[in-house]
């Protein structure tokens, strides 16, 4: 057996135990976490404070730096999101449906934690102390693998919140580190069948796609958001301009802004000057299509590949379209399946956008950066699903759970 | 663009027209489908003949070929099921939750379908009709790929239910045929990220982990039970004889059959003899442990394997074990998470069971034959999930949608 599996074994065996766990021994369990991670953080952030120092040495760009750095404050806002999980209702035990059969069987089908769930994530110390809560509250074991960069720090958070949930007489074992962080031990992760019930990445584009190609645990893919906003010709431009420069540029790096504006040539020529003036005011370099440029000429050039990108920047493609069908056409080919806004004042137009874009959510006259968890009222939220199976759109607790069917027999057979 | 490419686009275009398709209209394209079928149905029986004639030059063996016959009768049948389908409620376009948020956003779960719909399966002709059928009635489009053994039975069924879908407005590639029924055309369609949405492996152990093992599309793993049945030592003998030999021997190729009897040591001595006896007399053979065979001589010697087996025969392994603890340990050790029952007049033992046995349906007091689709009520079954995301235990038409938010606004920016 090699290391990875023993880690494997070692979380699902954890998992049994926490799946008996009730609603109130794991909120202890939560409350443990954040005392003690707010009591040792001398100890975090000088773990931290090495791993940034390492991360200098190594070059590691301000941005990534960023990500990495852990500080008093910051840690503060992790504890408070701990505590924030305690406050919500426990997924398990919600008997989702039920029914007595002709032949008398009584059967129930009940919300189960999942297991043993392993994630995959980047150097950034908060998702260690995240993923190992939001998996403690749903009742699951977590296997955790961050990136080699904070390995420091999560030796030293997971190895706190090791302590805190033992302390709560569970097993330290709920919540544990991968600690060789080559890309071996991610590779042997992906393939632990039988052992973990489900891998999440967190993390950027290549990170999920590196889990999507290489695992053959099943995974909830997250979140790469090439998010459209169609500007219906009916549209009321105060509104479209209102709305696309939200969703551009009210935080350019998050999965739900928008990365590419279509707007109708039906109203292009009268309402595109003020998009596109707008938008510059706050920074935006737009690339347009041959049509867009003729109307505002000093866009950039959009190449074929603009449509398909998820700037994350102060960028935005933009392609004039004509009708409805056209604009539903073009995001079938180009959009990622997070979320698409159209912005109009039409009935007929609105109910085609709704019901035939093929998107997690999708708007009418208003924002895409409303898909969130908490915008949607789930609470917590895990990842942003951008598949179809198990769970799409904002992933609340419920995510981590499946279902199994209790039956209640007196002697029945077929 | 390789030939699987554009079959992939071809079903992922058709996808998109049908899911916009009414229930009616697809309700009639089911009607047309058993009309079509049944009205040329000399020229279905006339290439499945072909295939059993080139079946048995190629030596397949009588099971093989059992399989692969159709003949009036079974065809009957087929169209039987299909009509059935016309019946059942269609899951598009259920609003599963909804609420106006604070700030006026009104958010809408809807079902909808998953769009392109992948089954890889083997040289039994009914699942292309049962799969194409599933998937039309749930607004799927199917691409299929069946067992190189009955490609011809398999066009000429693919080119029926092509004409009947297109005869009542729909595409003709809501039901697209792989007609490359080589290993590599698997192994592509198996990576057809992008253009199908799911793929769902229907057959024996050795298809589904070789779909498991290479596919990146999302796959939902269909069916593989190694079923327990735990007699506790409170059961009452004669239920326990009555549920064991019907789990066994009612219909051993089955997924649900028992293919294990755990005994209780404090029980064993005075019920083993009679279910041994009993099983024996249906045909059964047992592998027993040392601590059975001292007290039924006559059993075989089971092996560490026979534990982890699905016999899908008259064959069976028994275990003594000491307590609901060590049952539940063992289960966790060999079971695929299929179907386990407990037989017990303890309510202890009864809870302790339906709780920590983490398998999709758990029974107290019946036969773990009840797990299947028409059983639970669910009308129609694509199969039973044995994995734990999306879907868990007997699949219903619901299993073939995901969901999608839609939401309306007055204009949210945020």
């Amino acid at each position: 057996m090699s290391n990875m599996q023993e880690l494997g074994r070692r979380v699902k065996e954890a998992s049994r135990v926490l799946g008996k766990a009730s609603s109130g021994k794991k909120n202890e369990a939560l409350e443990a976490i954040a005392a003690a991670l707010w009591e040792k953080r001398a100890d975090i952030l000088a773990a931290n404070g090495e791993d940034i120092a390492a991360g200098r040495e190594n070059g590691l760009n301000e941005g990534l730096i960023d990500r990495l750095t852990l500080t008093e404050s910051r840690l503060e806002g992790i504890c408070t999101a701990v505590r924030q999980l305690i406050g919500l209702a426990d997924p398990v035990g919600v008997i989702e449906s039920g029914s007595v059969r002709p032949n008398g069987l009584m059967i129930e089908k009940v919300r189960v934690p999942l297991g043993a769930v392993g994630i995959i994530f980047e150097s950034r110390p908060n998702v260690t102390v995240d993923g190992a809560a939001l998996c403690l509250k749903s009742g699951n074991a977590a296997l955790l693998r961050g990136g080699k960069e904070a390995i420091r720090s999560n030796m030293a958070l997971a190895n706190i919140m090791r302590g805190a949930v033992e302390s709560c007489g569970l097993p330290a074992d709920c919540v544990l580190l991968v600690e060789d962080t080559s890309r071996n031990s991610a590779n042997e992760m992906m393939r632990l069948n039988g052992l973990l019930d489900v891998l999440i990445p967190r993390g950027g584009a290549g990170l999920i796609q590196a889990v999507v190609q290489n695992a053959t645990v099943p995974v909830i893919e997250t979140g790469v958001g090439n998010c459209h906003i169609y500007v219906e010709k009916t549209a009321d431009p105060d509104m479209a301009e209102k709305i696309v420069v939200n969703a551009k540029t009210s935080r350019v790096s998050v999965c739900n802004a928008a990365e590419s504006l279509l707007i109708d040539g039906g109203c292009a020529p009268a309402v595109l000057p003020r998009l596109a003036k707008a938008l510059k005011e706050k920074g935006v370099t737009l690339y347009g299509c041959p049509e867009a440029r003729k109307i505002c000429p000093d866009m950039e050039e959009a190449s074929e590949e603009d449509y398909g990108r998820e700037y994350l920047d102060y960028k935005i493609s933009v392609k004039v379209v004509f009708g409805v069908e056209e604009a539903i056409a073009h995001i079938a080919r180009y959009s990622t399946g997070h979320s698409e806004a159209i912005v109009t004042r039409d009935y007929e137009a609105a109910q085609r956008f709704l019901n035939e874009v093929d998107s997690a959510a999708v708007y009418v006259n208003a924002s895409t950066r409303f898909t969130d968890g908490g915008e949607f009222g789930l609470g917590a939220e895990i990842g942003i699903s951008t598949q179809k199976l198990h769970a799409r759109g904002p992933m609340g607790l419920d995510a981590l759970t499946t279902c199994k069917y209790k039956v209640y027999g007196s002697g029945q057979i077929r």
